[in-house]
């Protein structure tokens, strides 16, 4: 029996972290061929080349699509997308995939959407159904109408996804193939390798052994103008915290440049030694860096996500994970130094951790490569009501 | 007063005929200013030159987008959107619209909504809500997903952007413009033009004083290879019928040629003087060919809207306009020779014409200006539930 | 020892018949892996399928590009040009070729040649040095200054090529791989097949046994308003002939609908009964026709090159061919129908063939084949003066 | 009367700088009319922002065009050209130039050639005919290929482009504009700014009044892989020097990421507390700059050109400007630290200034802006021999 075959396409890096036990499984699944098609940010040094990691991890390239467009505005985003259209359906005409895979909801994901909907592949799409409440949220409800199948993450997406008028039988509620690395870690989550030594980055290198912070923000592409305020917020308030930080750059997007220079000034104007900025980590390490952190600070899911399982407590700033589930390990503040300080010293007393399963039990990517193996190959659908 | 600009981006003569009048409502309304994009098949000739029609008008057009890309495969169609929103989002960025409003559901669309959205410009869609089954409808309801404000051409397509989590107070049942020509038309319903004289075209002229019928069969996009088929049937019901046929020639899409094809083989093997082919024709008289013909064969979308509301007989053939609300006039049947063949017939012996307000009253196009001067100015949302 | 992987590519339908033996020529070197890819018009069916002739005659296809923007305007063929290059970079990194081949001087093989060029691979030019005066020839020799091996096909264009400051060990002479195919043919010229039957084709069938004519006319990019006038100057000449006339449909081109729409009006209006119209033929068949015809009327480089070969009369109209190398078989004519007829009557009555080798001696591919398996692998080169 | 249209196309920071002056007194003429489009790294951020300088000196900017692919690879080049192209049509399309001017010969200038030429509108370069020997050479002379006014910077140009088969009509030695810049500074050429102060930029900030060394080395396209070795070799000359560096960030090209990263990399394991860093600076600045140091160090333009009018001491790195003409103040060197060092040493003892007009004397922006408005509108030529 001829394999069926499945064409993921990543986009970014941290794409890549939240669907690598997907594609593990995909990769090992007796019925399945893997096509693993890098794109966009992923491919690029400045937001941490994770097509390196993917290498190093043992998938092959199938191939690989450069279509980020430079520029200070969010017109770049729309042609990005543009460009990804015309390369990505280039390249599913030559590699002819039974099933594409598009991930979440970053903009240029639509590009693998529209390109596979378009010629009549069927596509499924991993984490639909969530609420962000930005750009972000019309990208990814947009990407459940074009899409076959739905791998949604929690209960609550998946009742949404149905809600917006997808067939019963082509969702499934898979869990978040990110938790599956998170409860892999789990069994064994001793820091072990230093974070300098293995990662380099810029800045003084604080001393980590009576704890740490990890601060995650990206800009938030409806408000362009603001990324720079609300990054002077958080550098501030991680400066007067007085602790060590270890802070990750951000990713690609209009916006992102604010963001940098934004934190360049402030290490001109501040002595913020007690800061440390990566620009990537490989997932595994990123997580065990979690667990073993006083808390995660910033914007990104991973927070309300891993985080949740993991039981890191968590302050998550401004609207990025807006409506999302989340469990009790998050406390939400607005993008304003003073409330970001409190609500960190106040999980700084937490007697324990709190753990959740909101995001599923940590086999995730087993359960999607096996509905890929098995759901009938479609294309043609029309709305429930 | 600073007028709101309001751009409309045209990419197929039907969507002109569609929105004319809204388009008119829009060009006098006198806190608005049209800004009129036309684009991809509303160009070209082997299309009917929307463009030249749209002039004629007395419209004045903004900006042109050459976007179509050849090709004889589904592929040119996802290539077209990607360079649609390579070229759109520079024209947006030039032009800097207060809104931009996007028509039906043609994969082509697809790029306006996505350069309008992901640039912040608030998204207005026309016609949303409808089902129809194809990939048609994929697109429909990831455009509504994108968009920020809905006007819907009936009832039922009102509920189901409701359904799909758009705000209530975004989602107005304007009914659609495509009527509002129809009702002008009605006032004076008479033939007032020589078709073959003033239209050209290509055939016999079939004397059309005794009565005659209208044929509009367009490719449906995830049935390709059946193209061919299809048409055959078509050909062979209404050559057998042995009356007038005045044959309209399908518009641009993957499958377009396998059509034209088939028209041009059965014209080499059968005498079909009964029949007239044409390119194209103007809106208002093309509305007044159909109030006097026998009746409408084909899967136009015309039939189920325009000839509800003028009570024209209509032999709607295949799933295209699959599950659109539709009027009485109106019989259903598949792509079958014989089927056509008697539901024309069916259709031909009805002693009355039987009319419907499914798809509104005549007054959409003054509606939905008077939505675009005064609703507000937004681009962020959250979906409703 | 690996094979050297030389890739060409074909962007239409007279390129490849141009080139067919040196791409079997390639592909039967013991040294040389062939990669063929196939882009532009020649994936076009209303350009005549390049690619089934191509397939047919045992080729494998390694790539296919589709990058044929539609427009009635000049505008077009930029685009064409700069989805091109967008498309072949991935190709090329995709295939990774020792030596990309680019053919003579059709706009959109500008593509290869900055494709190519621009990442370092080397890249070699079939055709270059030779004049027409128009916005070919801008094309031809910007190649030129792009490609570091040059495979010329006449005295004349050899000594252009060194004078544009090429250096003298990257040009050869080789002769046009057309007059390959022309020699083959030449060596059993009997007509052996019926066109009409094998070729379908429209309009009416004359009878081909007392001598018949074959017309191949091209718009000329730079006078595109004219096209229509120059076609119909030759429709009149031919017509007035009063013998039968094959008549091929000319390539795409802005321009290429003006010329359509002159023929079709011409024959609506016209007893064209003497005429028939082909869209494409394999080369042999049509080399055939050639020899076997009273003459070549038209602005086709065939009747300036292989007609050269083989002695067929030619009528050449207008400077499309302008300064090109000529034997003693050609009348040059303007666009003027009494001028056309008078030197078809001319050719008529010439008591013998005149046959040169101005073009080369029928070994063409093969030298080709040859230089392209010893010559030194560089992309790195500084203008001889 | 109607003023010409002459469309400039800017696409980096040192193109505008070259121009500036042609760009004034194309503004200043009465009968033309500027329209200044700006591209590509000219757009962006982190190459210096141009389009910054040209609103401040005073310029309208016509129409932006971002085509800037972001990538590791020489690929990302052709695709900028690719996009350029498509973008560029549009706004020739829109703007309706009666000249286009394109300068010099960056990769991406050759979007700017093709548009131009493909759609019939005559095309002047400046600055071709010139001699370097890398990429930038295959480009530059292929635009001359597609050009029909030639304005040339220096004697040996103007030859060689005759020789490139131009008319001679349209081939003008007009001395270089970025000369005229030259000779407007020379007449007040004191340090009149704290760059420092006004440019802030990063790392020390040693003393300047003692005399001062500037470097502006960019990477070479063809030899990607050595970007890094030869940067760490001009940096350890110029470290090992142990006098005040003031060094520019080189532009955007393939290899640009390494030149970067290879000067991060020596800042870290380095003290080099004699550099300071600046990413760009105002063209009068520049030049002051230049007049009052000690000489210039690496491979730009610069040093050949304006340096020479100047008299500035240059140490010229490697083969970027291999065969330019050049005046007496230059030492060429390769790229070896010891060879580099010693040349900078020899260049200080030096007693005085040499000066040459090798490149002009200082009116080229009139002289240009004079023939633009005379010169015959024309876009068919064919080669002079």
């Amino acid at each position: 029996m001829t394999k069926r075959k499945i064409c993921v396409v990543i986009t970014a890096r941290p794409s890549y972290s939240r669907v690598k036990t997907a594609l593990e499984a995909i990769k090992n699944h007796p019925d399945l061929e893997l096509q693993l098609v890098i794109a966009a940010s992923a491919l690029l040094d400045r937001y941490g080349s994770a097509v390196n990691y993917i290498k190093k991890d043992g998938f092959e390239i199938t191939a690989k699509v450069f279509n980020v467009l430079e520029g200070e505005n969010l017109t770049a985003a729309a042609k990005t997308t543009g460009i990804g259209i015309l390369e990505l359906s280039t390249v599913f005409d030559n590699i002819k995939p039974d099933i594409v895979v598009t991930v979440a909801d970053r903009f240029e994901t639509m590009a693998t959407a529209i390109a596979a909907s378009y010629m009549n592949i069927p596509l499924a799409h991993i984490q639909g159904g969530e609420v962000t409440g930005n750009i972000d949220e019309k990208v990814r409800h947009a990407i459940t109408k074009l899409s076959d199948y739905h791998f949604v993450a929690s209960e609550s997406a998946y009742e949404r996804v149905l809600k917006l008028g997808e067939n019963k039988e082509m969702v499934f509620n898979t869990g978040c193939p990110s938790i599956d690395l998170a409860a892999n870690i789990l069994s064994s989550p001793d820091l072990d390798f230093d974070p300098y030594e293995k990662y380099g980055g810029v800045g003084d290198m604080p001393d980590l052994s009576k704890g740490y912070w990890v601060v995650m923000q990206h800009p938030v592409t409806t408000e362009v103008k603001e990324a720079r305020r609300q990054i002077e917020q958080t550098l501030t308030a991680m400066h007067r915290m007085n602790e060590p930080v270890l802070w990750f750059w951000p990713n690609v997007d209009a916006g992102a440049d604010a963001t940098s220079s934004g934190i360049r000034t402030f290490r001109e104007n501040n002595d913020i030694s007690n800061f440390h900025f990566f620009k990537n980590m490989e997932p595994d390490d990123f997580l065990r860096l979690l667990i073993n952190s006083k808390g995660l600070v910033g914007n990104s899911s991973v927070g309300i996500r891993e985080c949740a399982y993991l039981g890191v407590p968590v302050v998550n700033i401004g609207s990025r994970q807006n409506k999302r589930d989340r469990g009790t390990n998050v406390l939400d503040v607005v993008y304003h130094a003073e409330d970001i300080f409190g609500a960190a010293e106040k999980q700084s007393q937490q007697p324990d951790r709190r753990k959740s399963m909101v995001y599923g039990g940590g086999d995730a990517g087993i359960k999607i490569a096996q509905l890929l193996s098995t759901l009938p190959l479609q294309f043609h659908k029309t709305i429930a009501y």
